[in-house]
Formats: structure tokens, sequence, C-alpha cells
């Protein structure tokens, strides 16, 4: 089976290494930087191109892997396609489609990839919807070949889902980055923090709900320790409204 | 060498057990609650009492594994041992004993316990501090025969690498608990974001600095999707606090 891939970023990397090593024949890259394109269509030993109107048009799977704004943009360069278009991001509605595309849906990769670093793509939960029945039995065969947790999602529930993950990686890796920075303020790095980190997140995860094993000054209402820490961070008003509002949820 | 434990908590529970694996002898634990003080004397096949003024005096080393507010309380009657008395908070001064102990200091273990979970005290960090030459080296050497990363810290430093724990374990559970919240809403539990949660952990520890990784639509400064998060969020006023003053952070 023959796929296209429409992007060349972090998610079309990973993803379309992935289905290759699952016997899917990636046919071809496009991504309007030349540089991009060839250096995933190098990893692949497949073609590229920059030219959008010069994409094969006998694959029958094209793999949107672009941001957002440029799904939509895209969209309107692919009315003429029969195989089945999907995107791959977590906060736009299948309906982008709508009315452009004939055969669509969505397969939504829950991680965050970074090129350098090699992901375990079988464990990883991909979150699929499409236009049509049959659309999506295609959708979940793709997706089960390169993972083991293939769930139905809707739209609404998919932007959920990402909501969900902004909060356990984008905003978890900020506060790593402030406590790196206030060991960093007693001549220590991350790497002593290394342990709680990982034992942290070990230990919520194998918790039924992690508020469970909430531990720390604001679930145990310790006014003494929360007004030296305010107090602390009277020359970081940034970091003194996070921890307020932070510790204010936890208490709430 | 005897060591006597005051207080039964989870860092005495830990601590203790690592101790006594080393060779060290615990001759006797105190707690005010008899079920907490026999449950762990019972672990460790030693004594225990419930009285104070019955802490056996003869012990090379005393520690405190008490709330913060209890070690103020209890050193007043602890000033005619001559052991080594020591606490195990982030955030005490090591002036709390002063003028009233002959000789203290601290260990500070840079780890979250729990009861019921095994850690590894090879790899934990041990911030120490003491009120002479002769009293550190005594404590280096306890600290160094149960973790390979023993440091000296000022009660300053200290406190400083206690606030970052608060941000990198206290604050990222209260994350976690978000993200599974969330998650729940679109009919999905903790066990989606295991990978995520996970991958978000390593890589940040595998940076030099955790925001060189930061990622999501905060960091690329996507209104758009910051907008229609705070849209989600709209009838979890907390949440919507949260959102915006990370990602007001992130950003700046």
């Amino acid at each position: 089976m023959k796929i296209v891939f429409i992007g060349a970023g972090n998610v079309a990397f990973h993803l379309s290494k992935a289905l290759q090593d699952s016997g899917f024949t990636i046919g071809q890259v496009y991504s309007r930087t030349k540089a991009s394109a060839k250096e995933l269509a190098d990893v692949l030993k497949t073609r590229y191109t920059t030219d959008i109107c010069s994409i094969e048009g006998d694959a029958a799977v094209y793999i949107l892997a672009v941001s957002d704004d440029a799904i939509e943009r895209l969209c309107d360069k692919l009315t003429t396609l029969d195989g089945l278009v999907l995107h791959t991001a977590g906060s736009v509605s299948i309906d982008v489609f709508k009315g452009k595309v004939k055969n669509y849906g969505v397969l939504y990769p829950l991680q965050t990839f970074s090129k350098a670093r090699q992901v375990n793509f079988s464990e990883i939960p991909m979150f699929i919807e499409a236009n049509s029945r049959e659309n999506l039995q295609k959708i979940s065969k793709l997706a089960g070949a390169i993972s083991q947790h293939v769930f139905y999602a809707s739209s609404d529930e998919r932007a959920q889902l990402h909501l969900a993950a902004v909060f356990c990686c984008n905003f978890v890796n900020h506060l790593y980055s402030v406590s790196a920075q206030l060991a960093r303020s007693a001549r220590f790095d991350l790497s002593v923090l290394k342990p709680l980190i990982i034992e942290t997140a070990k230990k919520a995860l194998s918790s039924e709900n992690p508020k469970e094993v909430q531990t720390g000054p604001a679930v145990r209402r310790d006014d003494k320790v929360m007004k030296k820490h305010a107090d602390m961070l009277t020359k970081q008003p940034n970091l003194k409204k996070i921890y307020q509002t932070l510790s204010d949820d936890i208490i709430y």
C-alpha cells in the first residue's frame, strides 16, 4: 500500500519510519522546504517534491503531518485525490476536510516527538476518526500495524486529550525548567532532581488517580512553608504566581 | 554505631531501613502514636517508645524524621543528649538546633517517599550540613553508606532545592492529576497518557536544560490553539488560570 507524506517535521519523520518498518511503501514526501523534504526522503530512500501540485495521485493514503494552520491551507490543494487523506493533529476537527476531500480521517499519535529521540511506536496510543465506516477500518488497520493501542475518538474527545497532553507534557516540562533554574541558584544542576522526577512520574502512573498520591505543603495546608516559599520568590513574580496558582488549586 | 529514630513516617521508614541494611544498628524508634512507633520497630526488629523522655541516651546519632513544626518542639526535649542530632527536612534551617543541642546537623534526602513504594537509596541525592567539621564528616560517612550522591548544602541552598522539588514533584503531580481528569472527560484514563508522561520526563532529563526541549502551543506562540484551549476551560476557571499562568511564563 502506497503512502504519501505531506510534511517532513518530527511527526512525519517518526510516523513514516514506523510505517515503512511495518511494510508500507512511502512513495513520496512533500515539504515546502527542499532541505526538509530531501532529508526525510533520503532516510526513507524515496522521492520528494516541494511543489504541492506534483504530489503523486495514485497513493492509497495521504498523511498530513504539518502545523494546524497548514492543514486547512493544504486541503484546498488535495480536492482531486481519490486516496484516503488523514491529518495527525490533536486539536484540529475532522471537519477541516468536509466538502473538500472525498475520503478522509484522522490518525493522532499521543506522544511528543523529536528527531533525535527514538520512540517505541507499539506503545503509543493512536486516536482515529474517519468520514465513513470503511475509511475508519482502513485507518484502524494502518494504525494497528504500528501500535497496539488504537482507539476511536471523536474530534471533541481528541481535543480534550490534546489539552490533557498540554498539561502533562508541555506544562510539566516548563515546571522541570523552573526547578532546574532553582537548583542552579543553589549551585546544583538538573541531575540532582532526576530520581525525584522519575519517581514522581512512576508513582502517579501506578496510582488510579494522581490526586491520591499528592504530597507537599499545599495538600497538607502547611501555611508556614508556603509563606516561606512565597517570600523566596519575591524577586521572581512569575514563579510566585505559578506557585500560588498551583497551590491554590491543590488546596481547593 | 547505634542510631535512634525520632519519627516513624515515610522518611523514617525508608531511611531507617536503608541504614539498617547498610549495617547500622537502629536501637530505638520514637513516635507520639503507638501504632506508628510499633509498626516501624517491628519492621526493624527493635525497641520503641511513645514517651520522648524515655529516649535512650547512649546513641551515637539521633535522626529526627518528623514534620517541620515538630522539629522545633522536639529540640527542647533533646538538650541533654551527647550524640549527633540530625533533622531530615528540606525547608528547616540548621539553626533550629542552635543553643539547644550540642552536636547537630542535617541529612536531607531529595526524594518523595511512600511506605508502599520501594526506592533505591544509592541513587538518591543527600544534602548534608553540620555545626562542626567533625560532625559534617560523621554525617558524610552515614550518608555515604547508603547513597553515592552526598553533597554539602547550606540551609539556604537546601531551601532552594526543596522549593525546586515542590515544582518538579508536587506541582508536576498536580498537573498529572489535571490531565487525568481531562482524559476522563474524553472517556479515557491516565494509561493513555503514560508513554507521553514518561517520554516527557526522559527527554527533559537528557537535555542540559528542559527549556531547550520545550514544545506546545505557548512556546510556538500559537494563539489560535491557546484561545481554543481557554474556551474549552471556560467552565473550569481554576484550570483556565493554571493554563494561562503557565502559558504566559513559557511565552515570557
